[in-house]
Parts: C-alpha cells; sequence; structure tokens
C-alpha cells in the first residue's frame, strides 16, 4: 500500500468571505508536490486595521514549501481570488494559470512588481488540463458576475476534484459562459471524489435569479428618469456594467464610464474578446456638452468608498461633471457587510444635491452572483460528489453548508483556515492544524497581523498619546520634564492645561525618586508611564499610550 | 401687529438618525422663550470618533441662551432621547419633564453628575399640560418600542404643533398605551399648526406589522428549540423583552434575564408600573442547575457590542453559564447600519460553538417601533396639520418625508440640524443658520468634534507616530537624534531598522542645517519632521505623524 496522500489545506477564505488561498498535495506526508488555487485579498477597515492596504493570507507555510508547488490556478478576475498574485508571487516564484480575461488582471499584477507577466500562462478552457505534477488541472466554465469564472476541475491519483470558485446556476448570464447542467453532469458522471464549493450565499433560501432579470426594470428606471442617470456597480461586474449601458442605449442616452476600475475592467474585457458589443462610449468632456436626460453615468464606488467617483459626484464637481435636482442615482449592487456608513455617507450627499437615490431594497436592480441555497442543493445533487467541502464562507456559512450537505448523506466536513484535510478516503479527516493568519500590505512593507504595530495604532486611537521628554545628566535630571499630547483634551477637570499638569506631577516624581531610579531608563521609563496614566485618569478619565524618551548625557 | 413669532430649530435628529435635541420658541425675534423637546446622545465609532464615549449634539447656543429656557420634555427613555440630559443639565438647569418611566430614567442621569434628581418633574399623561413661559405642553401617549412613549402636544399662540417623538401605529402594542386612532382625530380636530415628524422608516414601502404578531412566532421558535435558547433585543424594548419572556415561559422554560441594562429596564418598568405582569425570573445560578432545554436567557448585545452579555457568551462562560452545540440564539432584532460586523462577529463565534443562530431575514421575530410610509401618510391625514416639519432622519429621509407631504398639499419643509424655521405664518420658513455640531464625551471631557483631537487620533491611527528627541545646548547638537516609532514597522525597504535610517537621515540633515535654522524651535522642528516623512516615505511607503521634542539646555 502506498502512504501517498491527497490534502487540502485553506489558507485564506474559510471562516470569512475573502483572500481565497486554497492549497491541494499529493504525495508521501511531507512531501506533497502542491497546487494553489487562488490567492487573493481582502480589505482593511478602521476597527481591526487602521493604515492597513491591502490584507493577504499568511502564506507562511507555503513559502518554507516552495520548492514543492506545481501551479497556481486562479479561478477569475475578481481581487479577492487573484489580487495577492502580484505582492506574493516572488515569495512563491510557482507559474500561475488562467484563462485569459484573469490572465490578463494578473499579468498586469505581476509586471506591477516588476516581473516577467509572461509567467502568467493564458490556458484554454476544459478540456484543455494542465499538467501540474500529480494533477491534472482543467478550467471548466461557470456562471457568476465576471467573465470567465471558472471551476477547477482536479483529476488527482485520489480522484477528481470539483473546485468551484465562485459560481452561481445562471443559464442567462449576458456575459460569460451560461450554467450547463449537461455539461457538469458530465462531469460528475465521471465520478467526482470531492467538491470544494462555495457557501457564500448558503442562507438565501430562494433560488437566484438570473442577470438578465435585471435588465427590463433598469430599461424602465432610466426611461422615465427625467435628469442625467448615475448608476453605480462593482467594475469587475462586467455583465452588470454591460446591462446598465445596453439599458441607458435602449433608454436613448449617451453611457460615459467614470472611475478607472471601471473604463480598465471594460478595456480589458473588450481586449480578451469577452465582451464584443459594448457601446460606444463618451468621455466626461462630452457628457457635459449634451442634455442632461441624454446621459448615463457608470461609475465606480458601489461600496461608498471616500475616493470612488461615486462619493466624489456625491460631493461636488467630478471631471466637469455635477449632479443636479432631479437626477436619479442607481445603486446597482448590495452593500456588503462594514461597508453601510460609507454607501449612506453617499446616499446623504446626493440627498443634499436633490438627486433621487434608488438602492437594491426592491431586489429588482441587482442579483447576487452567488449560489444560492437551494442552488447548492442542485448542485450537489448534479455533481454527486462523495464528499462536500464548503469553502468561501464565514464559520456560520460553512457550517450550515456542511449541516446539509451530511444531511442529505455526502461526506461533509467543516474545515477553516489553517486545517489540513486528508481527502484520499472516502471520508475527509483532519489530519493536522497549520498556523494561518493574516498579512498585512502597509505601504511596502508586510507585517503581521499579530507584529503588535497595528495594535499600537488602535491603541493610539482609543487612548491618545502622550510623550515624556527628560534629560538627564549622570543620575540629575536637567530642567524639568516635557510632555508633548497627540489626540488628547488640551485642559482637564482641573481646569489647568493637561500638560501642566502632567509636568507638575512627573517634576515631584522623579524629585522624590532615588537616585538608583533616576540611574536605571528602564525604572524611570516605568513610574514615569505609571504617574502620567494615573494623572490623566484623574485628570480627563482616560489612559493614554505613553511614550518616554530619556536623553542621557554623559 | 406683534412681531414675536414661533421658531423650531432643530440642534440634533434632523440629519441623523440620533442626539434628538430639538428647540421650540416663542417671542420677539432674540428675545424668544424656550423650550427643548428631547436631548439624547448618538454613539461613536471607530472610523469617525475612535476613542469618544458618547455624542451628543453641540448646544452652545441654548447655553448662551439659558436664561430663556422654560422646560425640557422628554418624549421617552430611548438613549437618543434622553441620553444626553445627565451630561448636559449642568449648562442649561431648565426642569425636566417627563412621564414615569421616561422620568426614572432621566432622575437616574442627572444622580449621575450630584445634581438634584427632583429637577426631573414625573407629568402625568394629556389631559394634562404643563405651563412653560409661553408654551402648553401635553404628553399624548403614543405607540413605540419602550413604555410611556409620547407625542408632545405643544400649544402656543400662533396655534399648535404635534411633535410626535418616536412613534409607530400599533393599536396592540403589548405594553404601553395602543394607538388610538380617535384620540388623535380629536387632537386633530382642535386644529394642528405643524407636525413635527417622525421619518425614520419613510423608505418602507408597507404598512407597519403590531408587536402582537411576533410572539406566537417566537413560542412556535422556542417550543422547537431542542437545548437551551438564548434571546436578545434592545433592552429598551420593553414589549419584546416580555414577549421574549412570556414565549419562553409558554414554552416550558424558566427566563433568566442577563445584562444589567436588560434587568435594570425590566426592574424599572416593573417599579414604575408600566408593566404588571412580568413573568418570574431565575438567576444564572439557578439557570444552570435545570436542563439546558428548560432555560430560555434573554441577554443584552443585539448589536454586538464587544461587552455585552452576547459577545460574552459567543466566546464562552459567562456567569458561569456556558452554550453548547444544539443550542439556538435569536436575534429579536435589527441590526443597526454600522453595527454589522459586530454582530456578524458574535454570530459567527456562535457558529463555532455550534449554535444556531436566528436572525430577523426572515421577518418572524422583529418589527419596527418606527412607523412605515403608508403609517406616516395615515398620520398625516389623521391630523390634517397645515404644515409638516420632517425630523428624526438622515437627510434621505426628511428629504423624501418633506416631497410626499408636500405633493400632498400640505407646507413642507427640510430642515436640518441648525436651520432656524419661523413657523409663524401658514407657510414655514428658514430664518437664520445657526452652528450646529457635535460634542464628545471623552472619558470626563467634552470636547468638539472639530477640535483636532479626534483627527489627531485618525491620523496616528493611519500613519503610525515617530518621535524624535533632540537635545540642544545653544545651537549644537548634544549627541545624536533619537527616533521613537509607534504604530510602524520597524524594518523597512532597505533591509535596515526604520529608526537607524531616521536617525542617520536627521544627524545628516542637522550636521548640514545651518546655525539660525539650529537656533530656531519651529525651523529645526519644521526641517526635522520633512524630513522624517520624506524618509519613512521612501523606507515603508507611509508618511508618518511626526513629534518633535527639542530640548534647549542653556
Amino acid at each position: 500500500m502506498s502512504n501517498e496522500r491527497l490534502i487540502y489545506l485553506p489558507l485564506g477564505g474559510a471562516g470569512e468571505i475573502g483572500m481565497n488561498t486554497y492549497v491541494y498535495g499529493w504525495g508521501a506526508p511531507g512531501k506533497e508536490r502542491l497546487i494553489l488555487a487562488d490567492i487573493g485579498v481582502t480589505f482593511p477597515d478602521m476597527d481591526g486595521s487602521p493604515g492597513v492596504d491591502i490584507i493577504m493570507a499568511d502564506i507562511e507555510w507555503l513559502v518554507e514549501r516552495a520548492d514543492r508547488i506545481e501551479g497556481i490556478f486562479i479561478t477569475h478576475a475578481h481581487e479577492d481570488h487573484v489580487g495577492a498574485v502580484g505582492h506574493l508571487w516572488d515569495q512563491l516564484k510557482a507559474p500561475v494559470y488562467a484563462r485569459a480575461f484573469t490572465g490578463h488582471h494578473a499579468r498586469r499584477k505581476i509586471e506591477e512588481y516588476g516581473h516577467n507577466p509572461e509567467t502568467v500562462r493564458i490556458t484554454p478552457a476544459w478540456p484543455e488540463q494542465v499538467e501540474a505534477g500529480p494533477f491534472k488541472v482543467g478550467f471548466a466554465p461557470i456562471s457568476h458576475s465576471i467573465p470567465e469564472s471558472s471551476a477547477l476541475i482536479i483529476d488527482t491519483p485520489a480522484g477528481r476534484i470539483v473546485h468551484t470558485g465562485d459560481f452561481k446556476l445562471d443559464e442567462t448570464p449576458l456575459v460569460g459562459e451560461p450554467f450547463d447542467e449537461g455539461f457538469w453532469r458530465g462531469i460528475g458522471k465521471e465520478g467526482v471524489h470531492a467538491l470544494v464549493c462555495d457557501s457564500t450565499n448558503v442562507f438565501s433560501p430562494l433560488p437566484g435569479r438570473s442577470e438578465a432579470s435585471v435588465g427590463p426594470e433598469i430599461v424602465k428606471l432610466v426611461r422615465d428618469a427625467p435628469g442625467m442617470v448615475v448608476a453605480t456597480t462593482f467594475a469587475s461586474n462586467v455583465a452588470r456594467v454591460k446591462t446598465l449601458a445596453d439599458a441607458g442605449v435602449e433608454a436613448g442616452r449617451s453611457i460615459c464610464l467614470l472611475g478607472r476600475a471601471m473604463r480598465r475592467m471594460i478595456e480589458a474585457a473588450v481586449l480578451t474578446g469577452v465582451v464584443t458589443d459594448f457601446p460606444k462610449t463618451i468621455s466626461p468632456e462630452e457628457a457635459e456638452e449634451i442634455p442632461r436626460q441624454n446621459v448615463m453615468l457608470l461609475v465606480t464606488g458601489s461600496q461608498g468608498e471616500r475616493r470612488a467617483a461615486s462619493a466624489a459626484l456625491s460631493r461636488g464637481k467630478y471631471l466637469g461633471l455635477e449632479l443636479a435636482e432631479g437626477d436619479t442615482f442607481l445603486f446597482s449592487s448590495k452593500t456588503i457587510p462594514g461597508n453601510e456608513k460609507g454607501v449612506i455617507r453617499v446616499m446623504n450627499a446626493l440627498s443634499e444635491k436633490g438627486v433621487d437615490v434608488v438602492d437594491d431594497s426592491s431586489n429588482l436592480y441587482h442579483v447576487s452572483g452567488h449560489a444560492n441555497r437551494p442552488d447548492l442543493e442542485r448542485m450537489h445533487e448534479i455533481i454527486q460528489p462523495k464528499m462536500v467541502i464548503p469553502m468561501h464562507g464565514e464559520h456560520r456559512h460553512l457550517r450550515e453548508h456542511a449541516k446539509f450537505a451530511a444531511a442529505k448523506g455526502m461526506g461533509a466536513i467543516l474545515a477553516v483556515n489553517g486545517s489540513m484535510v486528508d481527502l484520499t478516503g472516502d471520508v475527509p479527516d483532519i489530519v493536522e492544524y497549520v498556523e494561518a493568519g493574516r498579512t498585512y500590505l502597509d505601504g511596502k512593507i508586510k507585517i503581521g497581523a499579530l507584529d503588535g504595530i497595528v495594535r499600537d495604532r488602535i491603541r493610539m486611537a482609543m487612548n491618545g498619546h502622550v510623550i515624556v521628554s527628560v534629560v538627564m545628566e549622570d543620575d540629575e535630571m536637567l530642567g524639568e520634564p516635557w510632555v508633548d499630547l497627540m489626540g488628547l483634551p488640551e485642559i482637564g477637570m482641573s481646569g489647568a492645561p493637561l500638560s501642566d499638569v502632567l509636568e507638575e506631577d512627573l517634576s515631584q516624581l522623579i524629585g522624590r525618586s532615588t537616585r538608583t531610579t533616576r540611574s536605571d531608563d528602564d525604572d524611570l521609563e516605568d513610574d514615569i508611564r505609571k504617574t502620567v496614566r494615573k494623572s490623566a485618569d484623574d485628570e480627563i478619565g482616560k489612559k493614554p499610550e505613553v511614550t518616554v524618551v530619556i536623553s542621557r548625557l554623559s
């Protein structure tokens, strides 16, 4: 008997929605040849990661085994699947495989870091397969909200894995390949060992609706709108952007794309041939010249991002264009949890301009790109896998998905980031826990989520920062302690300046300290810190962060 | 002709949902006698107000006219209506009027600041009226989600104002007085000059549902739950807490209240007589002793607050109680925008414990406390006011509400915080803009939102903080510059410690600076700050905040 095994190890994406990074391996334990499915990012927020630019999976485990990586396969061009390929490629240096549209994006990211874009190998769709060590990997078209989304068909010595990537069952997706039940039944008929499956919408009880249901509603809306119409959605949702543009044209309007991501994404779609009949667009300058009821702007910023076109238009003029009373602004998008306040800020700023805002609360102008619960059940039924491994979801999504797969008699396991699952036999089994965390891209530097850097930022933001400077000569203080405040009120409860109170208390502290304390930086610093925190708490009811600078002249 | 006038001036609550603070005045311009309707708070967040404890309206305008305030009238005991009465009373020192349950809360808040609780005068409901200078003010019971909610009927020399406070049209609210259409028609029949009206749910297109619709669904849920049931809602939603408790009892369970706010609120409701038949509750110790399928916990923390009972239970043991596989956790509440991530965090932690989470996505277990659009239309029709002034809403809510009131032929005006509206004549008219802002309670200190303190905190959180210390004697530097980092990576792109790089660059800077610069603190500081920001940008791709401490020995 061989002791070779098939492993699955999510490093990102299992236990969260974002930074998808899944490892598969085949071989003797500790010697598995590896492939990576996706390498995405997630986004920082002020609550947990202030100042951070991008969040990626901690790939330490993979970097230590970089010589065993046969390839990196990217399912589609969403940032949570491809976003880290530029930032992390240097540490992995394995060939990257993707279809044309996805590969176009991956190449640009790799180029930005000065690497050879040809390391991204543009791969045709199934039935073509890439040989990657013990694996044969094919890109099987599946419908989602971006062109050329693909599931990975991974043939292994232990059987076939279907790694769905993100998907929905859309037979009329308008852009990209329709969901083809017959095709997937064929994939299933050959026997599927494991279905590693998107779980995002497991709590949505009704079957998902097709992209094709959105267009007619948007046409009605645009046709009835008296002024300019602005619509926003994710730029990467090429089908939606096209639906919006077509609706605008049908309603007699000229289309203008605003926002870099929006223009780039459509350019890439045209360049790679995934969209062939996008309507002619006009420039912002041209849009300014024609009557506003003949214009439709398609803009970035559906999540309320402060720097995107939506927010800019809500605040004032943007590239010469300005919204006015009677204009209509359509959010053809869902607000991702955590972005609500930003979106509401934009909506209210638009309201101040007299613009009518239409959001997705009516369910008419947006459909999700993910399979709902009945769709997941249908997919299980079509594929008939031996086991289901839920991915792409928070813990609650994975748990719910595993529960109903198990209830239908399939093997199922709840494996979160860092759980190494042995898939070799008939039943999935967690065999090891690997350290799985997050890496922050902070400016140009990669820092660990637990390095303490971001924790210090949060503490300064919550508590303010007191800087104490003391000059010592031998064991005597020269002059008086000096206090600077940052992020703290100037006047405390006593009515005196807080810095004066702290300086006075520190003078007294040092005055009555022992020579031994004054000679020892650590002791002195410790005493100073305690005094500052206590005095500040009395004066302002807060215990600030304290930095003590002791300059010793000798 | 008299030149006396009736004014309305929102200082908080108009252009936001929160910190309701509305001024009415009657008299010659600049000499109006004033009353205040509500004095509430809103809550800080990490994005905009890190470290802040509570946000209140900036009442500067009112403080300058404190001698003209006849009274402060509190419509109900929600924090966004009564929350600032303790923090701000000292600056106003006017009598506070409220009904018993609301007054109970107001008194506790006033007592916390060491003032006499008797300044809160417990006032019977309509037809009783309080004479307050030129005004006669009555508390007219109206249904909402907390006991004894009242609209204010304000009779003025220019006619009657109905200030709705928060309300819904619930004829079976279970706790508190049912909405009584006949009563309100009576109020309207006497002629209403202005309806100043809640706008929260103006975008909800269907009529609101009664609190009574929730109970039967909860009974079903609790009865079918195999393990322990935990339910959370706002503690102040006494009707819901009672509905939940009654459902638990009906399903054969003992009820245990967890979380200070939950216990206090029910105690206050019993004490003031607004609830007479709350089921007997058991202590956490008792709950531990009985089989888990016989227990129902009612807990605080429906918004995912980290320190509340819900979050504590999701993390581990709380007061001896611990959740387990097969337990059920019900969110009988709506998530307020901005709190999604916190709520999701709790849900996932519960999922890790194997607890089944039920939220309000089914619309079965929660109803709103505010009037939906058809309810608002019905209220307009019942009251038949000369004019409608929308309040209690973001800009978009006020705008929508004003639009449809105007469309029905009523006078309507969109007046946001700081807009002084002359209500004297037939048509409302904005006559002045008053500086209206926000005051933060930060620890023990009140700071202005625009003081720069919180801005500095946000900057430190986004950019990190570099502290540079230099000791100078006359115009010569003693020793070398010293750099401390807070919230910044230790190693930069060059591979050297960031502090070393900065110290080296600063040494060079000071070495080549002119004697004039070295003698001038401002010039030297300026040069140091620029150098640090530039060098840090090169090394780590961030421009940090910089504090420069120059110690001069002489």
